[in-house]
């Protein structure tokens, strides 16, 4: 834990610097809402060799049998529209690209902030990205009649992870038993069960390990529990906890920029000092607020990634806990996003769904290996969005740019 | 607050009640994942008075210009899989109807589950809903020289009340001032402003209401500030908070039921007893992950009505912030589900795109007065999968529903 | 609310800036341990008025019955070292002073540390103190059959404002009922009631108003409670909350100077930067740990002031949750704290304990009339403090302050 | 973790459990506040074998001096009262005995309650204890240019652990480094250190360690830091925070009784089914507060036990974060507190001071290998209060009590 991986990889690591290419074009004609410009953005993703029939309306009916597995009851398909932003420059770990990314929301005005915020950070060289750690939980819980029986059930657990390891791993191809601790709450204990799980997002997969370690458990513990559940909210699945920040949930990744002086000046017409003001504000609003985390609104970034791109979006409350920083530096504006609980995959879930699976290829993300760097996306993503709304709130364009782009009442 | 309106609404309290006659038919052909399966249940749908043709997939093109307000960059349309469930026989205020609803989503055996936690309360006389609190805030923040300085605005800003009152009302048909507390933190000042905003959510109708009034404090303040932001994190905007228990965010709704002890056993297979100590177990176990608030899975609920209807599906963590209860009562389970922060509208947003239109059509929730019925029934809904996945995991069937019917590795 | 009183109190406001009369002398001999030390110090505070014989040690015996109403099965006195800091010059409300302050610790080199805080910021012109709030809260609760019952008896609570007024006033002399609020939870109604108290700290004072007015309900109620308790832990009573930070507990105080770049590397051995950058990174590492509030170590003053000075020690949880802010200003350091949950009290409790009463007329504050400057003292205390302490990070000084006059193992 | 020890220690645990031997007298002449009550109490404890003449006033004086190392600018001491309450039976894996136990507040009506609960727990056969884990934390940060760079750092750091113990184990007699992760939060590295600290409360020596290991990898380090501190606020010093659930500070305890119907309803005026309502009110009540943890007022017991016992009460806060759980059991009360945060010493700090070492003596608690059984205790003592404030809030006799017994007003 805390490290970027298995061997230090520093080789990968250096690699982790500003992108001195040239940038490329920005997505073309973007307040153009009408058909022809929705076209000269899907043939500028075509370009790139992304072809996205399905977004598009175009990709012809779907077997409704396509969607065993993913709903029941199937009435039909909610539509959320979808814009692309970009180039969003990132040089991560896992992905070194300028990306044009997907975004489906309602709220006016997000995609061109988020646009807006994506585009200054490519003209600053880019966002660095890391991934430093990397578990999805499940925490079955057992009560015994005494505190002594709990206490000394939790005293053999402790002692069994080779065997539970097995157990895991002869279910699974992916999951894998990485971390284990026992927690004594009197006559019940919390066993917190960490796994890896691949390129998926993972939270079935370790409900099956959990269940079978449990069934393992039943067999062989010393001490009978009266009773017993697969799940106990410690792992904390589909809530904000800060307990994230301990452990990971999901994946790890920081993203992180530079912006020059003049850049922060010319493109948000603010100052690096006060964007760190208002950062500094938020923070401090947020801590009397008893939010969890310190950032401004990263639950924007991964609902609309989310959605376009197949992932739980139920699960956007607890991804969105992170810490956001600001400084000034070397006259300019150090800015990072560290998101501990990226709970997202590239193979399961929602991402075969037509429309994601399109929202994955244009980043490059589609299927098995590529869940790292879907990761690091979503955190340099975040990131945009965070600089460009402190920039509109440093300055003072924060209502106007909404009531030009939105349409809330 | 705390009151269910200004006149006590006695009488509509004392409706509140087991509705006590036969329960309609479930959704038709519930596991048939054929053509012909989704056909009976647009039928079904249709005989019921409510045409779907969008979410059917035959709505027909639909001109891009007419997301202006949604979405900027337009490429196309994400498209989720939607589900219907019910009946969910509702004892509201605002809604005394059997409702049947419209769940997006993508992971697997949560419609079913929903589903049959909707059923199991209709058999049960139904959900109780009431609404007891609304308020959308937004917080600008004012930094000022010295802590005197601040004190002294504080002081000022607290009898401009009415004044702000009437910035609020002359620039919007629906933002409406109604409650103002100024925090002093040294030499800051954040203003938590909260506002009414009719059927919509009103986040952005907040955001211009605030502007408004910042304008006219910067006019006629006795200290002027060194700079302000018209939003600082203590509106509790996009995060989950434990604010909200104490002021409320959109809406404060209830939804309760009492299950006879033969259909928790029947429908269940288990006993209130032992959904009482998964209750306990889960709750215990979300105090030590320093989980905000004290529930279950409600994000699914929220994320999958906020998808399928139109609502910002970025505020699913602060809306699902809640506590939920079960008691064994006569022998029976009392389940109760207290959402303070349904951030929910009716008109605005994405409420007025194609398939949202219609999934709020199902819900016979569409436009002007109808933000309470939709937030009575986004409690009820989210109790309904409390229940089941409480009664799941206390039959010892949560794993194996999730084999059944999800597809996640 | 947020005002510093009913009247502005401009004037008083305007009074809270930089003293510029000279600094009076230090506490004598700091760090002689011997007889003669400790007399050069008892002989200082009789020149100044003060005389403390039973913290010296020469108070005779006092009768055991002088205990009753503090204490049952008495056995003796735990004592516990004090030490004398100062001066600490306050610009507050309502201290105008430069006073010295009495610590009561066993925590070696801790009020070195406060003594180098308060002479510094006394060096700068001191430390302005402004109070914005006062309330203390109880919060009974009633259980109810059901939702509609909760609802309605919370909306009949809601109209009884005036009679609950008057009730709370017969009861006490002191206790005034300044806030109400009633939060339904499903078919439990909490009632926060929240009081000014005078002088006292006031725990036992709401409760027994919070018990009054809970048989007046009973008395009155159009719909009885099953059960009801006169507390439910909503009032935060002995316990860190987030809750403060939007409600008071107590007395909500900011405590602010502006040191000079100068006296920062002189008194310090750092600068402002390094000081602001420490700040930052423990702000960061709080909200990582899932700290309530954001500061160092204000329990630190608080324990030793509390437990000199007779105040409640058991409440230095919830008091010591505040924020803490650094900044740099004119190349100076500003830095404020404010504690929103300072529960203390000048009459009352363990303030009539003969060294409680010493050590309160060491400040001036024995009696009536006193809480408000004891509370602006114990802010402007935990703000030397938190400048003490960052400042020993920020030079590398922290571990070896601690060897040289500590002896923890 | 989460194991009662490296062996098991089944026989041990087998232990734990109901003392059948008669329950010896109670603290004699309970309410009789004169000097011959005193006095008989003070004769009770001798005919037990402990002296305690410094809290009885007959210590004599004490040279000044002796203080060096618990105080600077000593004028004198400060003195608290100190109540004897008991027996209390704790059958815990440190503790096999029936405990007097002193308290110092001066809080009325706190001791007597103690006193109640401590008397019933003997009564119903005594307090299970069980000590499951055992840490202490220190959080250095270290601040670099870049991500990339803190991202190896925490890699190497990561692979140090052999170095660091060998650093810790030089530098002190007792401090062992038992755990280490390293957190990267973008350009800053959070080095969470935990240490065992002996019979040690430990904040001292683990700064020491820390420091040690600080100096160890500034010489080492591949990638220098731009600047560092020992301490971030990660290790939650001082402060209640979430964290303490998932990795312990200080000691982790539990004490758990099953109270008997007769016994509930005889002793305590109300039964097992009222008091457990009041406990899940209270629950939600502090989850609606925004509380960390979840029990009642710990933080009575614990400052009460602090202050008499030479520890540090300012770590009030965080050590009173726990969780206290009630359930009916065979038509009795199943009852139990865990609290994972339990920083408490038996060397060390205050503990050498007379009258702390006094009582230290009362609870045969002095020196080397005492600290697990003073820990135990704490938590049978913290308990004890919880039950008889719930009791007392079930009762409806809460308010009372403290109107006969205390002086608040």
């Amino acid at each position: 834990m805390g490290s970027p991986g298995p061997d230090h990889e520093w080789e990968r690591l250096r690699a982790v610097q500003r992108g001195e290419r040239p940038v490329p074009p920005r997505v073309p004609a973007p307040l153009d809402w009408s058909a022809a410009g929705q076209e000269r953005r899907l043939a500028f993703l075509r370009g790139r060799g992304v072809d996205v029939p399905h977004l598009a309306g175009r990709g012809g009916p779907v077997d409704a049998a396509a969607y065993r597995g993913n709903i029941e009851h199937f009435i039909g398909m909610a539509q959320v529209p979808v814009g692309l932003i970009g180039p969003l420059r990132i040089n991560g770990m896992h992905v070194r690209d300028d990306v044009y990314v997907p975004l489906a929301t309602s709220e006016g005005a997000l995609v061109a902030s988020y646009d807006r915020g994506a585009r200054l950070l490519s003209r600053a060289g880019g966002v660095s990205c890391v991934m430093t750690d990397q578990q999805v939980q499940r925490a079955p819980a057992f009560a015994f009649a005494t505190l002594a029986q709990a206490a000394g059930f939790a005293a053999w657990a402790a002692e069994q992870g080779d065997a539970f390891r097995a157990v895991a791993a002869r279910g699974s191809r992916f999951a894998r038993l990485t971390d284990m601790r026992a927690y004594v709450e009197a006559n019940r204990v919390y066993l917190l069960l960490g796994f890896t799980t691949g390129d998926a997002a993972g939270q079935n997969m370790v409900t099956f390990a959990a269940a079978a370690i449990c069934a393992d458990i039943l067999e062989r513990t010393p001490v009978a529990p009266e009773y017993w559940f697969v799940e106990s909210n410690l792992s904390g699945d589909k809530k904000a906890t800060s307990a994230g920040f301990l452990r990971t949930r999901g994946r790890r990744v920081t993203a992180e920029a530079l912006l020059p002086r003049a850049l922060v000046m010319r493109g948000l017409r603010t100052t690096p000092e006060r964007m760190c003001d208002c950062w500094r504000m938020g923070m401090i609003g947020g801590v009397q607020a008893g939010a969890t985390g310190a950032s401004s609104h990263v639950a924007n970034a991964l609902a609309a990634l989310f959605l376009a791109c197949g992932q739980d979006v139920a699960c956007v409350g607890e991804a969105s806990v992170g810490v956001l920083r600001m400084e000034v530096r070397d006259g300019g504006l150090y800015v990072a996003l560290t998101l501990p609980n990226l709970i997202v995959g590239t193979v399961g879930g929602g991402t075969r769904l037509p429309t994601a699976r399109e929202c994955l290829s244009i980043l490059d993300c589609v299927g098995e290996g590529r869940a790292d760097r879907f990761a690091e996306i979503c955190a340099a993503v975040a990131l945009a969005g965070e600089i460009s709304i402190v920039g509109a709130l440093a300055a003072g364009e924060f209502a106007a740019a909404h009531l030009r782009l939105g349409r809330g009442r």
